[in-house]
């Protein structure tokens, strides 16, 4: 027997519908690309949005359409997004930080028929776009006064083209589980691949992530999104936020620790979100100008492990809560927010900060769960780590196109590649990235242990783990190191730092120095790289011979 | 184009199995009907509910059955609840306070199969249950050891039927449009009318209630329902607070005072909701004892227009926050919350007593427009009232077995029969019932706010305002007063003391004095009576041959 409940669809347009109405009034903030700092509301981002629907549609553009974002967070992007979404397109967020031809790649495999790019990007999108045959419209965000001589034949400036709608309009109907938006993640290795967010995702997951426990946003807050609209989905601030009605901040393309402070000082913003990198140029800029944060209550930390002594300064310094949170594209993206439940509430100082170093528990609609490779789960204790798999109604179940199949089960469960331990009151760490941890004897090591460890040394200036082969163990750790400049650590003194700190057979085989060790674009260990260049290495432990 | 997001139905068990992994160990704490305060965890709850389930289905209970519950808010209520829910099969909550014959009524239309029924309902059940031919098992709430006499054939004590189960069982599955609850609104005429929630409905509003602007509910509160299981879905508290995995403390059968304030103080509770009678016998209880509520931060106070005294008693003298609400069964039953957008949070004294005097703003998921009688929408500006009409997730939109169809419109609006008005920031005020509203000339007057200004006059003891038919106007205002013991006004005191405070052409065209005016058993004013009391009345300004 089915219940007597409204069939009330969970669309998108009904999160920027629902600002308008009860939040109309409200100010949206944006640091705009050309420059000034900008002032719009929920009611007129609305009309805006309603206007570029009907200008799409106009253009032959609709359901199922790929429309391509190259752009930072401003009004215009996020008018955008809504106006691509009601009449059932899908935005698609382009991260300008990959190369080129990545990124016509991934625009090829969305076959994406339009693009909505910023002045920054627009000598990017010259590159690019001439790559992508299936790109019909090019849609330059600002107005006629601004917009540059181009090469892309019949780009139109933004205003310009949304002038000719007059957003007599109504939002398309489509069924929730219609595709909103899409984000391609790059891994270190293979094809990017594609995920496509669906309207009921977005409208969940922005329901999870206001939630008291998760980010906990109100009408009363003030919101700036650092993180990018390209970044995984904004981590879900280009729905929640509206949904709340809380005031919003865009800080458009300076993240430099003035820019960010400015809009945190002058729109009193109660509520950021960014990288650690973001945070770090803050603080350095803090300290240096001796400015505090006097209106900031809260700041959601992820992307990458929270440095403890961010955390620290944030709140000892400044009287910043710090949300250490962990997610992926891939689930919308959030994951798991570091708020503390009540067994944990009353913590101060390193006990309180230890908890902080995890990245939290997991809000009502996300599953998870720790495994060994052959699945079987293993307990909450605090220690014993495996895969991390999640479930959910804003979890993937496949990329666009098929690829990567096998990182989901018959269950549902999608394997993240993380490898995390999760505590018994629910708080999960990852500790390692499933393709980097050391299978040691049928025993996994944890080589992000190792290296926090090994980095404390005080001649070390970088360490990286890795798994070499091993003809008795499967594979050993061996601990790469950078010294510092002037510094000649010999191995035995390392080991012997390490000693007593970890299992016994968690300890390093060997030692190697090295000049430098590879990185990635955004900084991170290039384990790949790494492991290629010791793929012939031989451990002094590994002997076949004495089998 | 669909997303590729998981397939993951919005199902009321994911609540439970949530609150048992990440909040396990989290206390819920019940007033038990035996006598005692008993205390469970949320783990122990849902394995319970398991067994509950379990045990159901090997009674021959399964999707769809719906299965009655009769009792006060305990932990054995709740994992009745989930228990039912489990196997696809209706929870349907019974009020104990309607008459024998009304509940019998109820039972035989929605073809209950099962009861589950407390022992304080036990005689109550016994009248009942032999004129209800499709109940074929009635389980008491209680353990052998409690288990009385009882004229009821095969009635099982609960912990004796319980124990035959093992838990050893998994939720059913369906999909998510699954009928999970069911309550009856009995209005004071006219038969009463079923609504069916959903899996889904229930799910969603859990998430609408918590947010941060609604309820506002973490992990950390400790969540007192005073407001009974029975009464309007319990507010969505039944799967908000395990959502949420806060403490819950269940008051079961006593709302007095002190009973009350033994809770709220031993237990902690930052949390309640309940109608203004609770918490005008729990304000009289402090004022006699001169205790406090130091732990109390919020309380949601509904069912009934709250008084402005009580908002001003719980903030001033006990550092409560009130939070005034709007629900209705039919809306399971969130329509609006009274907290304070940015626009009204800095207000203090009598202007934020004046914002709280309405019911506050719809959270997303509800939507809400004022209409006059031909469906034409009214503009937000805090005067002009209409007919409140709301659509949403959680909205229903039929009864069960097709009654009050008429309240129902193409379009997906269901007409509450309130009448109300809304101001330029969308917070609400009920002015009237649409049945009692008074138009004359077209236009409308409301008789509650009459009310409430007659009662100011210090000789008036009660008053009600009804429409008398006019030849001309077609309705005109009759002001119904009880007068103070020893005191006398005259008709033309009380409609001085109106004068200059209403519109004049809302001034009442006569005042009668009556010894006594009737109510409804819930102590609100039965206008319907006062109208066949005064049917033939004719006004004195009535003169039809001057027409």
């Amino acid at each position: 027997m089915l219940g007597l409940m409204q069939e009330w669809p969970l669309l998108c347009h009904k999160l920027i519908d629902n600002a308008a109405t009860q939040h109309g009034g409200r100010e949206i903030v944006s640091r705009s690309v050309e420059g000034p700092i900008v002032r719009t509301t929920y009611a007129e981002l609305r009309l805006r949005a309603l206007k570029a629907a009907q200008r799409l549609e106009r253009d032959g553009f609709a359901l199922g359409d790929r429309v391509a974002t190259l752009a930072w967070n401003t009004a215009r992007h996020l008018e955008a997004w809504y106006g691509i979404m009601g009449i059932g397109a899908v935005y698609h967020t382009l991260n300008p930080r990959l190369f080129p031809e990545q990124i016509a790649w991934i625009m090829n495999h969305a076959q994406d028929r339009a693009l909505f790019v910023d002045l920054t990007f627009l000598p990017l999108a010259e590159k690019i776009v001439p790559q992508v045959p299936s790109v019909e419209k090019v849609i330059v965000l600002t107005d006629a006064a601004h917009m540059p001589a181009t090469s892309l034949s019949g780009a139109v400036a933004y205003e310009e083209w949304l002038v000719e709608a007059d957003g007599d309009f109504r939002w398309k109907s489509f069924e929730e589980e219609t595709a909103a938006g899409m984000c391609y993640t790059s891994g270190t290795t293979g094809d990017p691949k594609g995920v496509l967010y669906s309207h009921r995702s977005n409208v969940l997951h922005a329901m999870m992530a206001a939630m008291p426990d998760a980010m906990g946003i109100s009408s009363r807050d003030v919101v700036m999104p650092v993180v990018p609209m390209f970044h995984a989905n904004a981590w879900g601030l280009g729905q929640s936020v509206p949904m709340t009605g809380a005031k919003l901040v865009m800080p458009g393309g300076r993240m430099d620790g003035a820019s960010i402070y400015e809009l945190l000082d002058t729109e009193k913003v109660s509520f950021t979100a960014a990288v650690p990198t973001v945070w770090l140029m803050l603080l350095q800029y803090l300290q240096e100008t001796g400015n505090k944060l006097p209106h900031l209550k809260k700041v959601v930390i992820g992307g990458s492990a929270c440095p403890r002594m961010m955390t620290q300064k944030f709140q000892d310094d400044y009287g910043v809560e710090v949300v250490h949170a962990w997610g992926m594209t891939e689930m919308s993206p959030l994951g798991t927010l570091c708020t503390l439940k009540p067994e944990y509430a009353g913590l101060e100082g390193e006990a309180r900060l230890d908890v902080q170093q995890t990245q939290g528990f997991a809000p009502f609609g996300v599953e998870m769960k720790v495994t060994d490779d052959a699945g079987n789960a293993h307990p909450w204790d605090g220690s014993t780590f495996g895969r991390l798999k999640v479930r959910g109604p804003a979890v993937a179940r496949a990329y666009y196109g098929g690829a990567g199949a096998e990182q989901f089960d018959a269950e549902g469960w999608f394997d993240t590649g993380d490898v995390a331990h999760i505590d018994p009151h629910g708080y999960m760490q990852i500790t390692d990235r499933a393709k980097d941890v050391i299978k040691s004897g049928g025993e996994w090591i944890s080589t992000i242990a190792l290296e926090n460890l090994a980095v404390g040394h005080p001649d070390v200036a970088e360490a990286a783990v890795i798994g070499v082969p091993h003809s008795k163990w499967h594979e050993r750790p061996l601990l790469v190191v950078v010294r510092k400049p002037g510094r000649e650590p010999a191995a035995a003194d390392i080991l012997a730092f390490l000693e007593g700190k970890v299992a016994k057979w968690w300890m390093p085989d060997e030692v190697a120095f090295v000049a430098e060790i590879p990185h990635t674009a955004a900084g991170k260990i290039l384990k790949t790289a790494l492991r290629a260049q010791f793929k012939d290495h031989r451990l002094p432990t590994d002997n076949p011979a004495a089998g």
